[in-house]
């Protein structure tokens, strides 16, 4: 202890005091300096953090936390295809690092019940069984899912409140309440030996939420960052919108404006399913207006069934009736709920739409809101989805029209709350494209932290910390598993690729029986083609690559040929210059010689 | 005349008149009182308004206009591809109704030089040889387009000043400058011996155009909308959006102070090819700021060199420097202009950020400037850019972040001021999708038009009007034509729906060799599969899809059965009921029996 420590001012000192120092005085009020936190000299075991997933992608979370001979997880998430993996359902993460290590694999951690975080579960239990914690609702929505697997019983599945702690090996993950577009939804505080690690799952903050959700736990994230938090992972899908997200409640306000003026008209509202809270907003709207609630598409059914059941939507169950029997109310006291709210081609809204829908026939005593915003990629979609329903004569409220929507994510102002409020010393963005990391990143340097402490990370990165440095030590695999059919990572590249090559131009199939012995052709060439043109408007060039696939065997013959893939080659190469010359296309060619003894 | 008209009060008059009467002296100030315009009665001969492309979607512009035994057209533009036209590279109008109708087609008349409105210009030309008529950057810009084609020399063009009038047999077209994001666009004066019909083109108002362009033509719109307007048919592009559009000059203001903070690192701007003005403010900007001009793009290149050519842009020859010497000067010292600001994959800029461009290596000293909004649809591939260019290290400046981009499509404000200056009877809202024209519409009912004066029109119908009516009087053929590399038209809804299916889970080809007598097999059946799965994941289904169809085939082969067509159904429905059942995938499946003697 030096001298100079000027924490030390409460000890007894026989030195005389100036009067003015009320330290003199045990009993007087005494002026506590605040302790300066300095950076640990203590090096600890190394913590690693390992994103799989989530990282220059929205979707696909999964965060790996180990230390020692313990490992668990945060989120395991799915992401939905590019618009060039083509025929693909669903994007998965890999999971061979967490094969490898499965045996100190201790457990999972969800922090909310988003596709995008707990969609690739059923796919990683069927292989690696470790026990699951989340919030109540989220258990309660991923039952369903893993019943639908068929594995809901080998599955231990645990429910967690906020604030309580849940213990993996040496570490230790506490639940604290945030606000999103889902209930139920945390943050986590990961407390290692190395020192705490917040990460903060998705998150807003709502001061008005809805129904008994609470605000965001904001005083247990001062708390910890008062003792001193190790690092920060915080989301950044927002990061590049200024400003604060607005209240939930105020869609409701819209919604109550919107009700009022449709009198007569019956009125539809598409919504993400598991907006349960803006669902509990048209259901309180529409027992306001004396109207009844009917769903439609499967996904709001399940969690809207799921959600009454749980106790998240309260609706008293005279309101509530069967898409069946809509038709036999008047149309002033019906609401319709429903998905489609991002044009999705075979969901509800769209089949509405496009009049094949067997209940709900769109006219023009309809009043329909879209109650959400196009996620980038789903913009044509809607816009296309919202054509039809005017066509059909009715009116549609959407997009920025009206406060219909409000995002479920932390804009610019309320990450720098998060940053202020657990004042990490090493801050890692997660959730978002690289754009929004950077973004991100730039909003943590502003608030004070230096350039060297911030870790804009790649998938697969080993981010070490012992307490006192933090840095980049490896890599682990990592990457996409596409999910085709009931296929997992049988699509690849090179299917990909084919499937692009067949999409764009179509393909063209050669076949032709050959004598093995004297390699004479027996019958064919016959050319198929499947997506090239119109077979009556090619029947000339058809016929004009018959003959030249003719000639190449019949020379291939004469010279007494043997080496069949080389023919093929050259086949290959010599149908599609003619082809290319006459139509500047490039279908798949595929030869096929059939051996005949 | 009636004893009551009052436009009769400077006659003289050999009644006595009250003093207070200015009227009584001739050279007193009168009081004027406006022309009451009454709704015409004479009825005239028919003209008919039929839209071939532009409604109900984006792009691919064409109205026909005609009367007795006079026709022409107004644009002829091209549309891009939906994402499910798999392979299509552009879209056209249908010119079936021009075809039929040609002796009495006498020409073309082109509101501006963007492709939406000139761009199946080529295609049809190649039939129907008319004279073609436009300001002198159109014509300038379409005159590379018809090299190309390899038709300029048969072609007949002619440049037309604002305030110009075309003749078109009984009917007189009347060039009026507008603004836009494209120097020489005009809206046109159409008149009929039915009264005068208004066609805005696509127009803002612009109070601050850059160099020579003059303000929209206002008082001429009004001066016609004073005597009189039977018909506006006006874009409705932002018809959604309230207000007015931004003027072009303010990105010229942000591209000043951008520039200001780029110092010593390179500057690389994005834009559209045709946007001359944008370009000219960089162009500014660079020579303020002492730096050289280096294009990257062929459309960039193309269109500069003409517009330079023209004078349509101004700039020192000594400032601009070959792409291929950019690097030998210093990076604070140049100016790189490129395509890519909508993400277009084989674009310059989207080359740059996949390290994939011959000169431009993209690193931390680059200041890259996206000058433009994506349009619906493209946002995940300008997002991907994005992220690309900032991972080089870049600093990327994009979308909202700055005003580095204004719409070039007047918003509610215009079109409503162009609603007052025309005072048209009808009113027909063009350009721009369903919900665009059910919103223009809805303005002009808010600024007085009746309901059934206004007329929301599908492709094909035939809008008639005799000067007292107008009505919707029957339908012509229109539609999409699709153009893959040199076809034109081949590619229709059969084509596209295979396609959509080998893009979505591939193909599976089945060959067999039957021996036309008995039936047997010879050879096979062999199975080939591509955009499936990987082959090594698959060989398990493939050897019993192999099995399942050999046994088909025997079955086939036992019953003596030789209609080929039902065996080959049989073949497809028992292996797609297979795969289905392992894969829950459903590849083209495509059986092929090639039959010897």
């Amino acid at each position: 202890m030096t001298a100079n420590n000027t924490n030390n001012s409460r000890q007894a000192s026989s030195r005389p005091r100036a009067a003015a120092n009320p330290a003199a005085d045990t009993h007087a009020p005494t002026v506590k300096k605040p302790v300066k936190k300095r950076p640990p000299q203590k090096r600890t075991a190394p913590v690693r953090i390992i994103p799989l997933g989530g990282l220059n992608e929205i979707g696909k979370n999964l965060y790996v936390f180990e230390c020692s001979n313990d490992m668990f997880i945060v989120d395991c998430g799915l992401a939905f295809p590019d618009a060039d993996m083509l025929g693909v359902d669903i994007v998965i993460p890999d999971f061979s690092y967490l094969e490898k290590n499965k045996e100190r694999f201790r457990g999972i951690i969800l922090t909310h019940g988003h596709e995008d975080h707990v969609g690739a579960l059923p796919y990683l239990l069927k292989n690696i069984n470790v026990p699951v914690f989340g919030t109540r609702l989220t258990i309660g929505l991923i039952e369903g899912k893993l019943k639908e697997h068929g594995i809901l019983q080998q599955c231990s599945l645990s429910v967690v409140a906020p604030r309580q702690t849940v213990s993996m090996g040496c570490m230790a993950v506490e639940f604290i309440r945030v606000n999103h577009s889902i209930p139920d939804a945390c943050a986590l505080a990961i407390h290692t030996p190395a020192g705490v690690i917040v990460h903060t799952g998705d998150f807003k903050v709502d001061y008005t939420p809805i129904g008994n959700e609470g605000v965001i736990d904001l005083a247990r994230f001062g708390e910890l960052g008062n003792k001193g938090v190790l690092a920060l992972l915080s989301e950044s899908t927002n990061a590049e919108r200024p400003g604060y997200a607005t209240s939930e409640r105020i869609v409701g306000e819209s919604f109550r404006s919107i009700f009022a003026t449709a009198e007569d008209r019956r009125i539809i509202v598409a919504t993400f399913s598991s907006n349960i809270h803006r669902v509990q907003q048209i259901v309180d709207n529409a027992a306001a207006t004396g109207r009844y609630i009917a769903v439609s598409g499967r996904s709001m059914l399940n969690v809207m069934n799921k959600a009454i059941e749980l106790g998240y939507i309260k609706i008293s169950p005279k309101m509530v009736i069967d898409i069946e029997e809509v038709n036999d109310y008047p149309p002033g006291k019906v609401v319709i709920v429903t998905t489609g709210s991002q044009g999705e081609p075979l969901s509800a809204l769209s089949r509405m739409a496009t009049n094949d829908h067997r209940q709900v026939k769109i006219n023009p005593h309809d009043l329909i809101i879209i109650s959400a915003t196009p996620i980038p990629g789903n913009e044509k979609l809607v816009g296309r989805v919202v054509n039809e329903l005017m066509r059909s004569g009715a009116e549609v409220v959407y997009e920025k029209m009206y406060d219909v929507h409000v995002s479920g994510h932390a804009c610019q102002d309320e990450l720098k709350m998060m940053l202020s409020l657990t004042k990490p010393r090493f801050f890692v963005p997660v959730h978002g494209e690289y754009k929004h990391l950077k973004k991100h990143a730039g909003l943590a340097r502003a608030m004070g932290i230096a350039d060297e402490n911030i870790f804009i990370l790649e998938l697969g990165d080993i981010l070490e910390t012992d307490s006192v440095d933090m840095k980049i030590t490896g890599k682990a695999t990592a990457g996409a598993v596409l999910v085709d059919g009931s296929g997992v990572g049988d699509v690849g590249a090179v299917v990909l690729r084919d499937r692009k090559k067949l999409a764009e131009d179509g393909l063209i199939t050669i076949v032709a029986v050959i004598e093995r012995e004297s390699g004479q052709v027996l019958s064919g060439p016959d050319i198929v083609s499947r997506g090239f043109v119109y077979v009556r408007e090619s029947e000339e060039l058809l016929s004009e690559s018959r003959d030249l696939m003719r000639k190449v065997l019949d020379s291939c013959a004469a010279r007494n040929t043997r080496e069949w893939g080389l023919v093929k080659t050259t086949m290959r190469d010599k149908l599609s210059d003619l082809i290319y010359s006459r139509t500047k296309r490039n279908p798949m060619i595929l030869p096929i010689l059939m051996m005949v003894d």
